[in-house]
């Protein structure tokens, strides 16, 4: 019984510790290789999630050729210029200096996808909610995540791009879609705060806040108010 | 240099044996009651999990009282008939004897939230892709599921619901969507291989038959063919 519980103990804490430690990386990658091993075990920790109807609905595209990420990269820059166009002044001004990607200066990126055609047509599950495919693709990408950052890795998901441009750029076919474009690689260290909070953009809130019992419970705040008061309180 | 590495190598150890322990549990759960404390290192586990644009787009309602789950359950099997007339003879059969949740006999639900309105209208990471807020809030749900899995408790995602009545149920305002309904509790034990593939439903696949090197490469089978051999090969 007692080593029963150790082994819990040492099982919680070492989750947890991995669970707070893990970031968004974009600035602190090395560049320096992933050893295929430890790609492998990251890549099968992925594949290791639940998904609806046992399906498995995702498929990783390894990307590391520097032609097919510069050609992403740029295209990042693109979209960042459409969402700057999107902010107001003071919101632009906040947004300058936080980088968006790690694309170039990781080691490679990994591309998640989803197939709603496999196990189709009678996904055990998914009958009622066809967005449930999706979601076992991102309980991938968490696993993904996880065994990344125990392995010493960090990764940062870009989101600032188009999906039909990254479906072209890896010849991803028309019913498959895009869920994650990842990049992954050693890094010199984790921050301790999330970049986004760093700078200003945002402010992580309390878990009391998102909790309800028994049924919804309306909160008194609203979302303008507490982004006024991060912009308030954090210094950018 | 040396107590950093075996630090590294417990972590791998300890979160690759959690990862491949989980299971989505249905007819395990014992009932018994999830202490307080235990329940809160969970959710605030799933409230670490990385979001677009540092927005926490997600809600959790802890649902214990009965007749809100008995509703709920009698839903799902409404849903289970709905799916079951879809399928031929030959899958029905299959279909028969799995359990599709354990509302009733775990200890409580946990229903998980997006609210798209949050950190709107300049969610960071969100511009091109509309859907990444959702995808944050599915990362949310396997690091609850982790962390529950590391505190001996068992969990099972239930997905026959149509989320309108799931949004009644609890009073979830309109905007509001629900992405996971989660029964949570201990259990007498995981199971060693996923209910599907005990019940020969489905199989899982090998890692190599999802991973691609720099672009997409097309596969010769098919899904119609995998799934005729795992109908042959398993004993139902």
């Amino acid at each position: 019984m007692s080593t029963e519980r150790d082994r819990r103990t040492i099982e919680t804490e070492t989750l947890y510790d991995l669970l707070y430690r893990r970031r968004d990386v974009r600035g602190e990658f090395t560049g320096a290789p992933v050893p295929d091993a430890v790609l492998h075990r990251v890549l099968a920790a992925a594949h290791a999630a639940p998904s609806v109807g046992l399906s498995q609905p995702w498929d990783f595209v390894v990307v590391t050729d520097l032609a097919t990420r510069r050609a992403f990269a740029a295209h990042v820059q693109r979209e960042r210029a459409v969402f700057t166009e999107s902010l107001d002044a003071a919101r632009a001004a906040r947004f300058a200096p936080i980088r968006i990607d790690g694309v170039l200066a990781s080691s490679l990126s990994l591309v998640v996808t989803y197939d709603p055609a496999r196990g189709a047509p009678a996904v055990l599950g998914r009958h009622a909610i066809a967005d449930t495919g999706l979601y076992s693709v991102c309980l991938a990408v968490q696993n993904l995540w996880l065994a990344a950052t125990a392995e010493g890795l960090g990764v940062g998901w870009v989101s600032f791009y188009r999906e039909p441009f990254v479906r072209d750029l890896l010849a991803i076919p028309a019913g498959i879609r895009p869920v994650a474009w990842l990049c992954l690689g050693p890094v010199t260290a984790l921050r301790e705060l999330p970049d986004l909070e760093r700078h200003g953009w945002a402010r992580r809130r309390p878990l009391a806040d998102v909790l309800h019992r028994e049924r919804w419970q309306a909160r008194p705040e609203t979302e303008a108010e507490t982004q006024a008061e991060a912009e308030t309180q954090t210094q950018p």
